[in-house]
């Protein structure tokens, strides 16, 4: 096989391309765990995943893909047979519902089209139905990643206090956190789960949660039968600095310097920015003559936009022509949009010229596998990023 | 703080110093793990873990530490209420069955002094009584990190088969595999546990299950509610080098990286020179004067060698002492002989010369700390190299 | 300061950005450059160099930037006063010939707009009139960096011998090399000059000689007084893999990797990928209405493209623009050319969106500095590399 | 090939083992020279230099190895014909009096017999002699590699000036910079030759000069035709941090890192590590009844000990016999003394295990070559390190 020269377009919504500065970080030589040394990796890790998730309750640390974090999050608060309500707004939500079902809970689905977030009117009709207060929990999903919509947290917490019911709030920002705005506490997030590999430009084998007070009260008094993902067991030796088990500890120094990374940037920063590539992604988009999959104005992601292929067109042959021809790898459609969706990713260690290179390879490859578009995408890009200019990327 | 100059000895029994071209590896950009390149990467990992176990039959690798694999075991062919019977080697062995206890099953416990590895006999003469066949499986420790006693595996099998009992055979080798003999298939496995960062020679972060056809079989059948560890959706990907959520990529890279250098030492080298490292630590220790904690003839380990302190000193002063004026990191004691005991690791990449100056890193210690011994250690352990000398590093 | 997010652009014409596979190459621990195992590293550099420089006959590396190899060239064939005729194609051309100069050499410069390669007819009728020989050497350079334009080597070679002169043919193809053609052997170039940081994909650190057995003979009969260039003490320890000094071991372990890259790709396919992008960037300065300054045509550099300001404007001040608002380096106007000219490096390891993202940072930046342009460069550029397509980036 | 486990010990005294953190900064990727951000970069270099060979004047970095230091302090201060006093401690001071040689100058050489430094009282009466000042340097190395010796740097100084004469002091401090106490201001040194993989901990690649303002004005008023090694074309970029000429910028990278350590270390700690160690090596030498090639007590070098082999035994062949079965690399004997010497580097980034575990692969060598010696040469350095102990290693 002939080697493709230049670098690799990494443009599906997550993993994200790791910077030179984290793989070099996670390079540094493993230390013992149990070591003097090692409580500063542990507080520093543990600290500052509170700054990024703008809490100052606690945080869990596992390693583990973001799977295990979603898993962690039921175990420790539910019971068996305790009803949730979830709310469908694409394959990672179905995912954690099928998830709870596995784990025995009795997960209640609204039901969604893909196309938006989740609508807090619907969860507050829900839960004030409830009058029982049945439902222990209210599960979204804050940036689907399969569709590119983000579900209203915020308004979320709004509607369960307006029904007056006690449910956990719990959610998944598992490609949200570190790209788009996420606070824990002024939000009233009782669990949050995230993983390393999206907006925290890490690879992929840590795994988080953020845990309310109210939540972690849940989780000593009950939850399933649990040992690895047990919140008790690590917030002990969590204070200071250590971890029940061996943790994953050259992960751990690349997280350190990727927190380090963000705050540099500014975290407002690095929303701003993932919110103009969003914008710049639709302006492509839609100058192609193509749809964006969501469309509730306002819920549209700026970590990943889904394009919806014209009809009768597949977007993984699209896509394997992308990869063939210009080397950049796109996401795929899931499940229900299978094959009628591509996502390209904009999030993590991202920039305006990575962004026009990506979707110049879409256009490119549009124009390549034949499907019937306009051309033009990423001059509409190039028109917004021109316009709406970054501020000087160096600033005092 | 002023820096210390050179290289700092890792000598606990895991995490063992990971080798340069494993960290470079670590180091390579990460991938996306649903792209055609990716199968290759996993189908190496899958298959080269096969060769490290020794068998044909499945392997299971999770993002987590080994702590998961143990959960994963469990989970996966076990019922909650199911009796199984577990052998107190250590501390390990102790957790193992704490855990067991927590997930719902039912832990016969045999007692042991810490002193040495599981006893087949008594495994037989229990599973006899067991006309019933209630007993669901037996649990082993392989390599105890907590004592540096080795198990005898394939006499384990023996015993259950002596016995003519059904129960499954569990073997926790988190600490043994890649550094001394294990044979999945030839001594009649049925799971085994295992983790990246002792012979393996990687960092902590991914673990592993071997899992024979019967055991799988189990899985399908039964086991406990569970999502994360669940081998039936692991196994479905894996034939093709995928997996069913994010896998820890970039550990992943360092595994592959990691199995060629333990191939292309030759495993049985491999072995050999833990067995040899063992018997000349074991030298160093006679010579001071102090007691090995294994009195198991045949069953010291050569990953580790615990060594007890005189009465009336610590070993945590001692640890201390030696990581302070040495730069040498060793393991404590844990539990039952917490303080009582120091844990010299000589396992994973590790060569004469770095074992001679571990140990006289622990005999100057020894002098500085003011520990009752005689000097000599690292000359005995000198003889023992010079004479058993290895096979010319450099062969054909 | 505020960090800048995702990947700096790098695109001067040298240093090139250094593949990730190079830099961990790099990162490999230094070793002993007199052992056994160092004949296999200098072997495969010396006898890759012949592969890259397409040569049968001698190279020398020297742990020095280009300049050195420069100097090399002069002091091991020529003897003080000696007369050589250079070609002054441009800012690198005109130091080389000042370095003669100060080496107490009698350079003699054939003046050029800087706008074209060296003119072959130019040559050739001064080396007929140069009845008695006294010429010693015609000195070009290959690819000049200071303007994007090719000189004919070939055409060259044959205006020499179609003077029937005598003259060595020396060659600066430091930014040349491994990017665009160049055959040593066949073009019966006696010595060739380059370094590590273009077309090689290193960082800057190393420099080489190719040396024809004639410029050989030379060197041992005469040149100046010298020591560190010397090649006939080179050439002994050489002939097994060694070096009379301490070698750049680190740089030669990246140089390994680099030549393995080139192959891998093929170096057609190089050539081919460089010709294509310089076609393509200079379809992007036709459209934007601005000049090419290398106005020869088919002496347009794959390299990199000089690109005229329009007067009134400042180059410098456009540069410090994209620099500062699109994190993009571009190269300066040098001396003659000071501030008229910007320069868009395309070489090294690089690929078609990696030009997009190039020629889309030349494009924002013209917007943002007010720079008189049309817009619709990175659509034209577009446009030719989506119809004269790559072969599939990966190929059996 | 079998694969050898563990860590190479890279025991020549230089190319000393780069630490980790080095390679890590050295595998950061290349940027623009000529750009903003260098002179950062460049500044620092230079100013961290100055800290490190104690001076307030000039430093100058080549990409370069130590070799060409040594030809840049003669070209840019000597004429041709000019008379140079120069001392032969050993190999090295004897190829760089060859190179004065070649370039063209008359240097004169006090004979030594390789087994002590310097001797100022015979340099002093030699100056006294030269009534016409026709000597125009003096030139001594500081740490003779060769033969580990150290030349009393001060007292040549002294001498010197108590001879009244106006010859400037040139010293080769390539292997001793960083490891043993150099003062180039204090001492009046006029010109200084290092290079970057000794005490600097970095790979081969570049090199240094530190010259007084009396040199330098020597260097802009004459010296030799030169171009590469200019000083005066040097010191004007390097005045804002840039270089007139692509400079190593990886390894300046890696040099500002190493140079940080030195001083988390601080340089003073540096000095008495490497004196402390050469003690321990030393003793150790005594212990197995061989000789230490210098001997002149006060002059023995911290940074490498050259050992004596007994009449009929081959240093090469017991070399061999150490790299082939413990994986060290020892140095070789030079030129005198080749196959007679074997040279034990203990400089660097080195600690007192990694001493310990040096000797003792010599040890085990002579034992396994079948040299006559005692054994116990380890226990010595231990009972020496042990008593005379370090700080500890972590202070406030």
């Amino acid at each position: 096989m002939s080697r493709k020269a230049g670098r690799h377009f990494l443009q599906i919504p997550g993993p994200s391309a790791v910077p030179d500065r984290v793989l070099r970080a996670i390079s540094t030589q493993t230390m013992d765990h149990r070591g003097p040394d090692f409580a500063e990796v542990g507080l520093r890790a543990l600290e500052g995943m509170k700054s990024i998730f703008r809490t100052e309750q606690q945080i869990f640390i596992y390693p583990s893909s973001g799977t295990g974090a979603w898993e962690a999050a039921l175990v420790n608060t539910m019971s068996e047979g305790d009803r949730i309500l979830m709310y469908e707004t694409g394959h990672f939500a179905t995912l954690w519902m099928k998830m709870a079902k596995r784990l025995g809970l009795a997960p209640e689905f609204i039901e969604g089209d893909w196309r938006g977030g989740a609508d807090p009117d619907r969860i507050e009709a829900r839960l004030r139905a409830d009058t029982g207060h049945e439902i222990r929990a209210v599960c979204v999903v804050h940036n689907e990643t399969s569709t590119g919509s983000v579900s209203p947290v915020a308004d979320v917490r709004r509607a369960i206090d307006a029904a007056g019911h006690p449910a956990l709030l719990m959610v998944d920002t598992i490609s949200g956190l570190a790209s788009i705005d996420f606070r824990f506490d002024e939000w009233g997030v009782d669990v949050a789960v995230s993983g390393s590999q999206k907006g925290l430009m890490l690879p992929p084998g840590l795994s988080f949660n953020a845990v309310s007070e109210k939540a972690f009260e849940h989780g000593k008094a009950g939850g399933m039968r649990r040992s690895y993902w047990d919140w008790t067991d690590m917030a002990g030796p969590n204070a200071t600095g250590y971890f029940p088990y061996t943790p994953g500890t050259n992960l751990l120094y690349g997280l350190n310097e990727a927190i380090a990374m963000l705050h540099e940037e500014g975290l407002d920063n690095v929303f701003a920015r993932h919110a103009r590539h969003g914008a710049a992604a639709r302006a492509a988009v839609r100058a192609w003559g193509l749809e964006v999959l969501c469309r509730q104005q306002g819920q549209e992601s700026g970590v990943l936009t889904a394009v919806l292929m014209p009809e009768g067109h597949s977007a993984d042959a699209f896509r394997a022509t992308t990869l063939r021809h210009y080397d950049i790898s796109l996401g795929n459609g899931l499940s229900k949009v299978a094959d009628r969706v591509f996502r390209v990713g904009h999030l993590g260690d991202f920039n305006d010229l990575m962004l026009i290179a990506t979707l110049s390879g879409v256009e490119l490859g549009l124009r390549r596998a034949g499907v019937p578009h306009r051309d033009g995408g990423v001059a509409a890009a190039m028109d917004l990023l021109g316009a709406a200019a970054p501020e000087e990327l160096e600033t005092a």
